[in-house]
């Protein structure tokens, strides 16, 4: 945050059922390195329309949007941007004078990291996940044109959607398909959850890939990036994810750009 | 403000048409010399129903309310404190986990001030003004067993609805009229306005008095307290009413009340 607040000082913040630390940490370790006068608050509501009524009311300049307000949340804004518009989900919201023009920073950072991290486009992949984040990554990988997909997902509704909804085949298990690239867009490997230890995908799977992606950032080594790292395979980490799409709503909140440095000092504090 | 937010901070928030920094300085400074997690963050809007939505669904734990919303507000609250219902105005909204109550702490500083100064009740005293913040000083007056007073007010409709409603009578000017406490409650002496460098009673008046009491803030050594107190007067300042306004709302807000050396060093802080 900004150390000397007064009566200029911008607010923004995120709405989600059960808030976390990192994004706060992050934008208010970025606007005291920048000198912004901001300040960023994590708040938890049940009131999604009340919540986005006093956003508009009080002049909070930006919000980040989570679980599970996602989608709900597109009835209530002024205009989605692309990236939203794609997946018909938002994670950011940028207020401007009372106009709330809606993003998915998710979508963005997906698509910036396929092309830092050099993916080619002809790779072979399977995405494994149906809910809102595997929508985003399959949406980036689609406008991106990775055509050799195919969407894993035991739930058939959802998987079969998804797929169809990007033009990718759905399997309700990756069977004997070994493609280049594992995306892993489920809790396996997340810390808490009940298949924290396990891998997402067949170990044999994951030793016969070359790129593996996993969107878990808590932790960010799951025992599937830990494989692939140990392999020496190209990773691509939920840490990595959850920073750029931060780094992106701090960009259309404040306007201003952090340089690299300083964006990784920030990623780092957010972790502390 | 605390110097660590996280997402157990807790906001609260002033509410007009122009915000100042008085307020936000003031709460600021005494959440990080107590180790309070909380930001206090000062809103401008024109939409009073949208911006206590949010406070309802954002969990807003605390609103100052300044004009021109202290009396439209009380519709949107659930219950009014007596302070509040005495002058059917409210300064002041404390949110438990939704439920809205309000107070007049403007209110509850008048009636604090004119003991803690030893103001005797049978004192005579002349009230000008006629707007909010003068039904909340009559109210105190008349509440606190002050019945010797008039209202002095130039606009009839005002004055007498006023001077009627606590029991006072209505003078459309001093006249002769020479009370033992003059009370100034007009722009009259205020930086900016019209009448900056004028005295708010006629100087006879002042001279004959034995208390003057000015609710203006800005400056607080304006020309009717500055004649008092080089008289050697009692006077009673527009900066006391609104550092004990405002640290009963810290007390309401956080259910900690500083000790008088944290107080008098936050009024500094935020005045400076």
């Amino acid at each position: 945050m900004q150390m000397n607040p007064d009566k200029d000082t911008q607010l923004c913040m995120s709405l989600s059922a059960r808030p976390g630390n990192f994004g706060l940490r992050f934008h208010n370790h970025l606007y005291e390195q920048l000198g912004l006068n901001f300040y960023y608050k994590a708040f938890s509501s049940q009131d999604l329309a009340g919540a986005v009524a006093g956003i508009r009311a009080l002049g909070i300049r930006g919000c980040g949007v989570s679980m599970p307000f996602k989608e709900a949340c597109i009835a209530l804004v002024d205009e989605l941007d692309a990236s939203a518009q794609a997946i018909q989900s938002i994670n950011t919201i940028v207020n401007t004078d009372g106009y709330l023009k809606a993003y998915n920073t998710d979508y963005i950072a997906i698509a910036q990291l396929l092309d830092s991290h050099d993916v080619p486009r002809d790779t072979t992949f399977a995405l494994r996940g149906s809910g809102g984040m595997a929508k985003a990554v399959a949406s980036a990988l689609r406008d991106g044109g990775y055509d050799n997909g195919v969407i894993v997902a035991r739930n058939e509704a959802t998987g079969a959607a998804l797929a169809k909804s990007c033009g990718y085949e759905w399997q309700p298990a990756l069977g004997a398909h070994r493609p280049q690239m594992l995306i892993n867009v489920t809790p396996v490997g997340m810390t808490g959850g009940a298949e924290a230890d396990l891998l997402a995908f067949e170990a044999d799977a994951v030793d016969r890939a070359e790129i593996i992606f996993d969107v878990v950032a808590i932790p960010s080594e799951t025992p599937l990036i830990v494989r692939g790292r140990d392999q020496g395979k190209k990773v691509i980490t939920g840490l990595e994810v959850i920073a750029i799409q931060a780094l992106e709503q701090f960009v259309l909140y404040t306007g201003v750009r952090p340089t690299q440095a300083q964006f990784q000092a920030a990623v780092a504090f957010a972790r502390g």
